[in-house]
């Protein structure tokens, strides 16, 4: 028995923690600046692999980072066994049931949205592969498939963060398009499937026999497995410890899943992701589970895969300004083609026809997860392979700014972000109801250069028609204030309480002095609403009151909130 | 780049899936027959390893579980992983404020059930280590103190597991148990790591640097560490994205730990349970996380890593019968002195001090890790580690029967384990209340033997006196039974509902009859609080008038409780 030396070991946790700890470090900094998760992630991979610390301390790097031996293996497996899960997450997130809600419209741009990309991208292969970066020594065929997919696959995650930031994930046109990316997604990976079939990697199948099986399984998975796992988890529910049994029967249907793809010859990855498919249509699947795993495997296998493929890379001697720039384009334009034509045909305004061309323009982590398997498979180079990830990244980044421009979104705000240091009192000096409210707007006006007189007449006299005080324990005072940009946020805390008239008869222990645009009348309902929300829970005001620091009540604001989705 | 092969990719999915089905399938039913879940796991790996399957299907295992290459690496590095995320969930668990809170009773028994059974090791050891199983090879002061360590650690989550079952865990003595078995835990690790040191498999530290960093990396993160971890997690809370940023915090922690224990020579495991204790002791970690951790982690990658036991050691080929006899008789009688012990010395009474001493029995899960490690490491060989395997299952499965037969609990009765498929009527025939309740009293007597005619008239006289319609539409007709063993639970459901004269006014949908024990007057209590509880939400109501069999209603009744414990 191979045993891992205890160096091996120290390696190994050493590199996973590193990797891990800037991969979400940079996620994080990546969406502060409004970018996905994903971009953060692939550049600390980058920063750690070849392209920089292999060159500024290549000692270290080879180090932490071996290429040969048992931790570069168990850090290979690992990552291979981290996408797996992250596109049974995926799947999960593919409801087939929306497709069939939307009817034809989504259909339609999903179908589009595939088509028109596949058949640019087969015919820019056709005409210009060695422009486009095709090794001489790949099949020709197989590089203009390959192309094709890549064209044509699209980043269902990052269209529905997208869609979510800008509060259109429900409306009619996000759901036209959350649903023509889900058949896109679906559409796509089954190619793709036939594709690493063409290729003949199983275990000595042919390849019309894998593509017969890669068509089979996945029909099979989206009706009979489908329906079989719908029917066998009220059992598993009910005769297995609660959450673990539903928890791994999940993952061991997974795991089983992708070794069967495996086994046939197309990538293990398709296999999660189609029993995830499967497992995430049935309404027995309980949310509890669905969070528990998308939770883990987005927060911890997610980020080691992407900050991963930086590792084996090196960006900057791979990097052809002119090749990124022609396939950039090119998916661009297809994309955009192909979701515009789409929402066209399904007889969709102009208007929203580019909005839903620019949403669907986004590939983000499924095309570069396409493109790693490509260069794994030896159908494409490493120079093709970073014009890909970069192309995948600069849509994902694209595609957010060109929706708000198009459709002018009202911007959501939610009372964390427009929280500040400055704006905390966390004693306030005099604990009356007038006294409490000027000195939180001298605060406020004082840090945005506004005349305290003018807005705390507005304030008293909107008190004095009605109080704010809403029970619970909190009072909500507020105005519109003309020429304000964005909301401002006070928070004036007493522990001893405030009078405030509040329905409950209970004294305002936590004063939130909100004053909003005056020309963006929706902020200042969805500011109280969501504070409301918040304090309905007793619990989160007594922890309140026990907050000593900023830090601390941004803390219980943050975690009492509804969970961020992370990508 | 060493890359996977196809057939590497298919064999590790598979493997995966394979022992991760085992193994939760061994450990339900182990926990079916009240055993701990790591027996089941424990067995699955022996099942799938040389004992079993390598002697039935030679080929199969060797397909499936390869001794050398790329996958055999793999499963080895994921084996590492879950043992270190396994021990940082136990590391949570270990609740340092516990023992202060205890005080002196909890000390002096952790205190003594540490000394008493090391100092019974280091002599056994001393005296007849031959008998006990020391290679020629190994060191004898290594083999007497690993003898000593092996003896005196024991098993927090199974003792924790027992407690709760029998609703001790909140009780005086539970409480004193737990913080025993908390102590006992770290002093004992901390020894093991002293021991590890002594064996100098370190970066070429010497041994005296070793035990010197391994004593110190204890201290400063049982202190400073744990004081920084507290400051900082507010700070993670407030500027990153909830919950992903703190699960990948404390996971990013628990990889660096356990890499500097790699680092040290000590192993991997012990920076990891290091940085769980250091973290689970902060109030500022949230629920939310501790619990997405320990269910993954739980039952995930624990059954991962007590299965791959199995497929290391021939347990047939090894099995040394009067070996398992010394190492379990040598060990119930020191652990049980020493709990005796350290309770009298508390100066409780002695039927406590018993129940003490058995519950302290328990080796268990750490046990055997301990095993592996010392195996892994060459201190001893397969002959003992098979009997130190037994030895430690065996005084798990011993623990609770004998504390019940001490203490002689109440038995805790819960609805969902009352429940039957042959006493739920999912559609009453009438719904009036004197005819369905008829109805029910009916089934539950050809059940049961009993006469309907006597359960009858001291159901309706009950409901005579006051209407047992609790509200939230359901209702719970009882009665107390002489002679009957124990409660049996009738569901009887009416669409259309009865009035059952609630206080909310409301029909009632969903009957609970419920017959109890005349001479357990606590079952009837408990039983009708639990279902109480449990349709306080609207939500449950719903979904419980929209099941078609008795699967689906069981499967609610088990995901609406609180989660289970699963170890």
């Amino acid at each position: 028995m191979q045993e891992l030396s205890a160096r091996d070991i120290t390696v190994l946790f050493l590199s996973l923690g590193i990797l891990l700890g800037a991969a979400r470090l940079m996620g994080e900094l990546a969406q502060r600046l409004r970018q996905p998760a994903v971009l953060g992630e692939l550049l600390a991979g980058v920063l750690l692999g070849p392209t920089v610390l292999g060159t500024v301390a290549p000692e270290l790097n080879a180090f932490l980072f071996p290429a040969e031996g048992p931790s570069a293996v168990a850090l290979k497996a690992i990552a291979t066994l981290a996408i797996a899960l992250y596109l049974m997450v995926a799947g999960i997130e593919v409801d087939l049931s929306t497709i069939w809600r939307q009817g034809r419209i989504g259909a339609k741009i999903g179908l589009a949205s595939v088509a028109i990309p596949f058949a640019c991208g087969l015919a820019a292969a056709w005409l210009a592969p060695m422009a486009l970066g095709r090794r001489p020594e790949a099949d020709g065929l197989v590089f203009m498939l390959f192309l094709a997919v890549a064209l044509s696959i699209s980043a269902l995650p990052v269209i529905a963060k997208t869609l979510m930031d800008m509060d259109l994930y429900r409306s009619d046109l996000g759901m036209v398009v959350v649903s023509a990316a889900i058949l896109n997604d679906l559409v796509g990976w089954i190619i793709f499937a036939v594709l690493l079939g063409l290729l003949g990697h199983g275990e000595g199948n042919g390849i019309v026999l894998t593509i017969t099986l890669a068509l089979a399984f996945s029909a099979v998975m989206l009706t009979v497995g489908r329906w079989l796992i719908h029917k066998a988890l009220p059992y598993v529910q009910a005769y297995t410890r609660w959450p673990a049994g539903e928890l791994s029967f999940a993952i061991i249907l997974a795991l089983l899943g992708a070794a069967f793809a495996a086994w046939i010859g197309i990538h293990a990855i398709f296999g999660a992701f189609l029993v995830g498919a499967a497992l995430g249509d049935s309404v027995h699947l309980r949310e509890r589970t669905r969070v528990t795993i998308e939770h883990f495997i987005s927060s911890i296998f997610a980020p080691l895969f992407f900050a991963g493929i930086g590792l084996h890379v090196n960006f900057r001697a791979h990097f052809d300004g002119l090749l990124v720039l022609k396939v950039l384009a090119l998916t661009v334009a297809c994309k955009l083609a192909g979701g515009y034509l789409g929402a066209r045909w399904g007889r969709m305004p102009a208007r929203e026809a580019w909005a839903v061309g620019f949403a669907m323009v986004s590939v983000g982590a499924m095309g570069i997860i396409v493109g790693l398997i490509a260069l794994q498979a030896g159908i494409i180079g490493q120079r093709l392979f970073v014009a890909l990830v970069i192309m995948a990244m600069a849509t994902a980044m694209l595609s957010g700014p060109a929706l708000r421009l198009i459709l002018k979104p009202a911007r959501k705000w939610a009372p964390r972000d427009a929280l500040s240091a400055k704006l905390f009192l966390r004693h306030l000096k005099f604990c009356t109801r007038r006294e409490a409210l000027e000195e939180m707007v001298h605060a406020a006006c004082t840090v945005a250069g506004l005349d305290p007189q003018r807005i705390l007449t507005e304030v008293w006299s909107r008190e004095e028609t009605l109080s704010t005080g809403i029970g619970n324990g909190i009072a909500l005072p507020h105005a519109r204030v003309a020429g304000l940009r964005e909301p401002i946020l006070t928070v004036g805390i007493c522990d001893g309480g405030i009078d405030f008239d509040a329905p409950d008869g209970q004294p305002a222990h936590i004063l939130f002095l909100i004053l909003t645009p005056a020309d963006d009348p929706r902020a200042q309902l969805t500011m109280a609403a969501e504070i409301a929300r918040l304090f309905r829970k007793q619990a989160v005001l007594d922890r309140a009151l026990r907050t000593r620091s900023f830090t601390d009540f941004l803390a219980l604001m943050s975690t009492s909130t509804e969970s961020d989705p992370i990508r």
